[in-house]
């Protein structure tokens, strides 16, 4: 408690009380109290959403722009803009909760992580004052004016569209905001119910788009689909090897994968009634080589040594450049990567797990196609990465496939082998938990060694009529397993850590929930400890892609994570080869 | 002199001597003894263009840049950079030629006015250290790394061919750097010398383009033509009601002065043997309509009432984008216009008359087809604009022509009529200040009245045996002379400001310092006032796109003026109408 302050606000729908001087900024205090008032135009007084009803104490004077908001939302006389309104008098206030600052929660498992909703992107209702004869101010200038900005960036391609829009709207338009120093958009009347982003996470092998909706930070919907860039090699180093094999290549993977999500974005799209000039930018997550052959830059860097990438970070690329079909002058934002293979979907998972706040030893592993890990001490932040191949994800395994309905994703033994689909469907393919749980009833049961031969002569286990698990399948599940737990103990032992000092362990990947941890360890996949310090938190990717879009401030903090982050070359290291060898064998 | 300092330091080279605190930097005690030393990097260490002879005291440990560069420069081992020197000791130092900044002259007639030269465009020569196997970073952070910029941003475009030209270059690079925070090419190897800019003046009638040594300041070539959208009509207001006639007029209209200025562009470099990738940026000063016109902006605002422009100020924009065939990242950069009628080519000539630092009342007064007049005065700075039309360019005058060779620019009564041509070339035709002379001339022997009548049957003056002033020409030339004649008494009147009290007035516009001032003040087009008053600083619009093209500074200033310039409206003034009036006779 200040005993100087002059002035005492009681805050009464939190019931707190807070002390202030004379001419201090109502927002402020509120702020300063803790509690989160939502400033989305930056105090400036010009969204309208930080009200407050003031119960007892001396009222401010209405501004211009208060009394059009008060009437537009209709409240009563009392209530004033905390942004604007200076301290003069004790003060008894309420805040509704309209003017609370709204939180999404990014993770759908595993974290409850609450991200304040403050995008890059926002939109602001506004009615101009027409130019005069004597002031005959330039229409950029009535915005800049607006905004209350010296300088702000407004694309040609709007410019050229405005005079109309402002005659036909009589000069009443929404205009979207980006970073809070570019327009995005202009649009006639009042447009800001439809603002929304897309958060993607590009995987080697499977692509996930979702939906979002930038005023609350809601998940619309979601699509899956393979990556279309299969085609041209089921890894990361076949595809990077066809790249640069012959110079439309790369084109070819560019527009492959660029074709696939402009599909998904249209049918998500169209399925919801949202048009696309509606979505303002796209947030992207995807390891190096995706987010290089998306944006159709060389990579034979990374596929010879030293293995770097062409770009660590890039400012927010133009949608209409790269040839997505969103708002002509939406944005791309490209979650950055690390090093070399650890991409922008590793960054992206730290930023949804909030690793860098945790204190004590955590440990990340995403596993994919490419299996990366994190160690994080009370010093420093160690990355790496492994190739585990697309085994997990169902691929290259006789009846593997992804984990969507009438996969087997879960198995036990019951007296007789008892089979779980998602979503209950007819058993169609086993996907990457379904494996890891059949393999752990094999070994068992004695019908696989722990050095992973079949035993039957047969060399392959039938699971239904038309699905079974080959010699060749336990073979790819050995290596992509091998590639995990050998880059885990390489790790920990270079960092002198013992598993046992791990306050948790997150898993990110398309696993999701259905990885039976017991299985997991039992194969060697994971490290034996508690189980409870596993903690599964699904595509991270993804969600960090839509914290990236919803959150300035994630923003700020991945760009100085990455540079946080230590490199730990696996493949220099000769003690790693042995490892690999040794954990080739499933157990802990 | 700082009794507390330790140390001396002797300027030997400028005899001056500055004291210093333990570890102060050398380059600022410099600077601060009004050195304009060349800090071309920012004091960064990465230009190599401050080194000083230490010829006594304690020299600074080399460090490997330093190195680098006395090697490439040959110099002797008692040379430091400024920039990276602490001084630790007394120290007798001489600053060699090539460490001072260089200083361009802007206007070619007029004013000396010195610009320094520090161009938004400025290109370093780098050895980069590749990527090692243990750091792997990527090539966009290397070049971060080198320039100490968290955020460098890099076209996705060079980026796509930078392992490319690393790879070549051996990792030794000519970077262009943009206002310190962009990369706008890379080359291989040491391209240091091929660093150019253009600057262009479009005018309603003519264009000028300049191409500029960005290096040095030093002005290579020049050339001027005819705005080929003359075709469409010959002055603003006919362009205008044109290219809203129909919405393709704009793009026509458009086209045209951009076909004309690659032309130009392409005919200057050719003759210069100069790459059209070596042009890194182009400065456009032109009228709010020309610059509209160029950017396909709709001019229908500055059409009707209210007449307002659609952008005051933009940021620099792709050369690319707009159609300007230069480096394929190169930047147009718009000089920002004031208001409505008043444009980019009038800030512009504000910027090259330096008229913001003068003390005194000032008028500006821009002859062209559009006659702009800006009056500073102690307290602020008023503008307005008026509408002469092209006669003074030679349009619309039977036998006017530009003032290129073959012009009737002088004439004179010596018993007979004597007439001076542009290069002594046979007569083709008359320019605006050959038509004033004449005009002048026939005044006083009165084959014309002050009202502009000509007395004989014909009403047709015959000059040559080809050339003729007719009665239509004469009334041209009444109402272009009686536009600027009256608006400059309007700004004075309304400033209750007398003639006399002016310290100068600027003449600029494409008359140069052709016009006769006698003839000027007796036709009416110049106030009475003492003739050393009367400057002729010629083509200001374009020496101001010259400072626009070297200098960071110029362009914050005029940014700035822009905003703080009042607006004063002609039209609306009823006595405007009136001095109009009387002005249309010839007298003063």
């Amino acid at each position: 408690m200040d005993h100087s302050a002059k002035y005492k606000i009681n805050i009464v729908s939190h019931n707190k009380t807070i002390t202030a001087h004379e001419g201090d900024l109502l927002a402020d205090k509120i702020q300063k109290a803790g509690i989160n008032l939502s400033v989305y135009c930056n105090k400036k007084g010009l969204c309208g959403k930080c009200f407050v009803e003031i119960v007892k104490g001396k009222l401010a004077r209405l501004s211009e722009r208060e009394e059009l908001f008060i009437k537009q939302k209709r409240l009563d006389k009392n209530y004033r803009l905390a942004c604007l309104h200076k301290i003069k008098s004790d003060l008894e206030i309420n805040i509704p909760e309209e003017s609370i600052i709204q939180e999404a929660f990014i993770l759908k498992t595993g974290i409850k992580l609450p991200v304040l909703i403050n995008p890059p992107v926002k939109k602001y209702h506004l009615q101009l004052k027409k130019p005069e004869i004597g002031i005959p101010y330039s229409l950029s200038e009535l915005l800049e004016k607006y905004f209350r900005k010296k300088k702000l960036v407004i694309p040609l391609n709007l410019l050229k569209g405005l005079p109309d829009i402002l005659e036909r709207s009589k000069f009443q338009i929404t205009a979207t905001m980006y970073n809070e120093s570019e327009i995005l958009s202009i649009e006639p009347n009042d447009t800001l119910s439809k603002n929304f982003g897309i958060a993607i996470d590009i995987g080697t092998t499977t692509v996930v788009v979702e939906l979002v909706d930038l005023n609350n930070g809601e998940s619309i919907d979601s699509s899956t689909a393979n990556n279309s860039q299969m085609r041209y090699g089921s890894d990361v180093i076949s595809r990077i090897s066809f790249a640069f094999q012959d110079s439309n290549n790369l084109a070819k993977l560019r527009n492959s994968i660029l074709r696939t999500l402009n599909e998904m974005i249209k049918q998500i799209l169209d399925r919801n009634k949202i048009d696309n000039s509606h979505v303002y930018e796209i947030v992207i997550a995807g390891n190096t080589s995706m987010n290089h052959l998306l944006l159709g830059l060389p990579v034979k860097t990374l596929a010879v040594a030293p293995f770097h990438s062409v770009f660590a970070h890039l400012p927010p690329l133009s949608a209409d450049d790269l040839g997505f079909k969103i708002n002509k002058d939406g944005k791309v934002y490209i979650s950055p990567n690390i090093k070399s293979f650890i991409g922008g979907d590793i960054s992206a998972g730290l930023i949804a797990s909030d690793l860098e706040r945790r204190k004590g030893n955590y440990l990340f592993v995403d596993l994919g196609t490419n299996g990366e890990i994190v160690l994080k001490t009370k010093e420093r932040f160690i990355a790496t990465s492994t190739a585990a191949g697309p085994a997990f994800e169902g691929m290259n395994i006789s009846c593997g496939m992804l984990a969507i309905p009438g996969a087997i994703y879960k198995a036990e033994y019951k007296n007789k082998l008892v089979l779980h689909t998602i979503k209950n469907k007819p058993a169609m393919g086993i996907c990457g938990t379904g494996l890891i749980d059949l393999i752990s009833v094999f070994l068992d049961k004695g019908v696989v060694t722990p050095k992973g031969t079949i035993i039957n002569k047969t060399k392959r286990i039938q699971i239904t009529d038309n699905i079974y698990i080959s010699q060749k399948d336990i073979r790819e599940m050995q290596l992509a397993i091998a590639a995990i737990k050998s880059g885990i103990r390489m790790v920990l032992l270079k960092n002198e850590l013992k598993k046992e000092e791990l306050e948790e362990i997150f898993i990110a990947g398309a696993f999701g929930n259905y990885l039976n941890i017991k299985n997991s360890m039992r194969i060697g996949l994971l490290p034996q400890i508690n189980e409870d310090k596993i903690i599964f938190i699904g595509n991270a990717s993804l969600a960090g892609a839509k914290a990236l879009l919803l959150s300035q401030q994630a923003r700020k903090k991945i760009e100085s994570l990455v540079k946080r982050i230590q490199y730990f070359s696996l493949a220099t290291d000769p003690l790693f080869q042995r490892y690999f060898i040794e954990a080739l064998e499933f157990k802990n």
